[in-house]
């Protein structure tokens, strides 16, 4: 099976429309999020995300976002262990992700291994049926996904790198913990654990984003949570949206000193060009996600011995809002902290699908118990109606 | 890897809210499609969907939807030629098909073919990328994923149910042709391939209906086509969207005599139940795609020696509109014209699919140009902002 020449996918900086369609048109009420209401604000179900991620880990947030509220002691300990126990994958899911060469990029890979999983686990999808047992079921959805996904990702990463199956076991309590785990194949560094998962908590949810409506949309319909999540997989995928974080970080690569980065991105901005880490759509003043992030990265460079890289990222923050008034978003500094874990660029977007699905799914439940269906008009801007010309007649 | 007791889909009937987000609201530009300006148009590019539906073959209609003309004698030929080539699928894609078991719905074994053949093509995925090549590569994909999927569908159909590995290649020129060649493995009978050219036409473009926003929303991120129509199978999925027919087919089952078929329906009815296939949220007067439907339905009917399926579909629509002043939708008479084909129920959205992703493929190419993430707001109605209590003080 021969394609015609692709282009290869360019990194770095482009030359993009900023129109966001639908931008402060109400899709549907929420009660999961609230974000930008001051111009720099984040709300998990009325906490601030500046608390969450100070003093909550990941399981906490998820459990807020899935199940509706902060866990007692004992409540997180059963979560822990409920997700525990659903690290695992189906036999038939494995031998698809070993389908896959090393070639693939890992977002399709987590697309196609959800999509695999929901294939594998029947749930219901009749109209309006968001009773009792069918969020059971979701929440039981949901959990999985946020459990096994850091295994449908290193499965198949080290089986398509060496040919080894890993076991999908670790001692590692929590998800950012297996993660680190499954991907170096040894016990991961304490603090790289504790900023993988307040990078989790930052990344759980953001009201209605692309991927987040993409899942509504798709529940909208009466259809399953595999299906919501595997498009909202696709979704995230974008550049413009979750692949963000890999652009970012092929920036910052670019340079080896500040000065340089800074002549670099002036010259780019003045071509216009946009610098992909900075602005936001929803927020005015500041991405409130970024000072948190940024603190992480600073000490993750500084350990590992990269204050250059921290720097550099630095430098190019200052530049970009000197010309261009423009904060760093989430992207910016994500980057290099999941750089000084030993991660690969092309595992940030699955990073974010994992810390995301919380907030997808929440999302999903809330949708289908809702009920609306999602359906916009357009405007149309083509020919008039024509009369149809028979085959035989066309030139 | 067990799961807790999921709810059996129930079928045929449901109380729903039939509320619809959105509606009436511009998302975006079109010149693919326009719908129901005057209560009962429909309009491809322009023409008359009653003079396509007449006279053209699936195959031009999709020429028309992702090449954006209708074709010539010359260019149809050579249309035809490359669809035909494009048929097939690599040796890992049927691996990962035949890991489904047979039973695995047949939507689930699209949506993880499809996300499959993506992680087997990479495509650029760059902000903003919808130049010359782009376009090129995605219309390349599109024409592909038209070619294959009856291949995807059939290919598992057959192993999954008898443990054969079919052959994707059959001499039937049609995408309609090959559909029911690869089902039934012997030559199709005429009447029965024009038929369902035919129905394909009525199903291939509708417009911001669900599935095709959900591919949509992930075109704006600047995903790949592969994510998109990934996504966009699992919104028709769905029981309120394209799963509709297949719900419809069950309620048309139930009965052995129109008499008995009126006097339940009316008790539902009295009920209050929705009956899936009637009504539609765009059309006010008429689906404008239900009069072409009905007489290939009847026809298929009475060659079959089911006069007596058709006359129950007959006596509900009467019913309905007498009732409930609700008219038939496209789905309520593809049903008993499938079922005449000798297509099993659970591939009756499948078809919706094959038939679709010419429309599905033709918005997404428009969003990329269009260049716009589509990030819609919503209205909060959760918790107003609270403190944050630590762990260890929850109760």
């Amino acid at each position: 099976m021969s394609s015609p020449t692709p282009t290869p996918a360019t990194a770095t900086a482009f030359k993009v429309k900023k129109s966001v369609a639908l931008s402060g048109v109400p899709a549907g009420n929420t009660a999961i999020c609230s974000v930008g209401h001051t111009g720099n604000d984040l709300h998990y179900r009325g906490y601030d995300i500046a608390d969450l991620a100070r003093d909550a880990s990941y399981e906490e947030v998820a459990h807020l976002l899935i199940h509706e509220r902060l866990p007692t002691r004992g409540e997180l300990d059963r979560y822990r262990a409920r997700l525990i126990a659903l690290r695992g994958l189906p036999a038939a899911v494995c031998t698809i992700l070993e389908q896959l060469p090393a070639s693939t990029h890992p977002m399709n890979v987590l697309r196609t291994g959800c999509s695999a999983l929901g294939a594998l686990d029947p749930e219901p999808s009749a109209p309006g049926s968001a009773g009792p047992a069918d969020v059971v079921k979701a929440r039981w959805i949901a959990d999985r996904l946020i459990a096994c996904f850091p295994a449908v990702l290193l499965y198949w990463h080290h089986f398509a790198t060496t040919g080894r199956r890993i076991a999908f076991e670790t001692s590692e309590p929590t998800i950012a913990g297996h993660f680190l785990s499954l991907l170096h194949q040894r016990a991961p560094i304490p603090e790289h654990v504790r900023a993988l998962d307040r990078s989790l908590i930052l990344y759980a949810e953001h009201e209605f984003n692309a991927s987040t409506f993409t899942a509504r949309v798709i529940a909208g319909t009466g259809a399953g949570l595999y299906s919501c999540v595997t498009g909202a997989i696709g979704a995230l995928r974008g550049p413009k949206h979750g692949g963000a974080n890999e652009v970012a970080h092929e920036i910052q690569l670019r340079y080896t000193t500040p000065d340089e980065a800074e002549a670099d991105i002036r010259a780019r901005v003045a071509r216009k060009e946009i610098v992909i880490g900075f602005g936001h759509p929803v927020y005015t003043i500041a991405d409130p996600r970024n000072a948190i992030i940024k603190e992480i990265a600073r000490e993750l460079c500084h350990r590992g011995g990269r204050d250059d890289l921290f720097a550099i990222c630095d430098r190019i923050e200052r530049v970009m809002g000197e010309l261009k008034n423009m904060f760093p978003n989430l992207d910016w500094y994500s980057a290099p902290a999941y750089d000084r874990m030993g991660v690969p660029t092309s595992m940030f977007t699955p990073l974010f699908v994992i810390a995301r699905t919380a907030g997808w799914c929440a999302h999903v439940i809330e949708q289908r118990i809702d009920g609306k269906i999602i359906r916009p008009s357009a405007n149309y801007t083509g020919p008039a109606e024509r009369p149809y010309v028979p085959l035989a007649q066309r030139e």
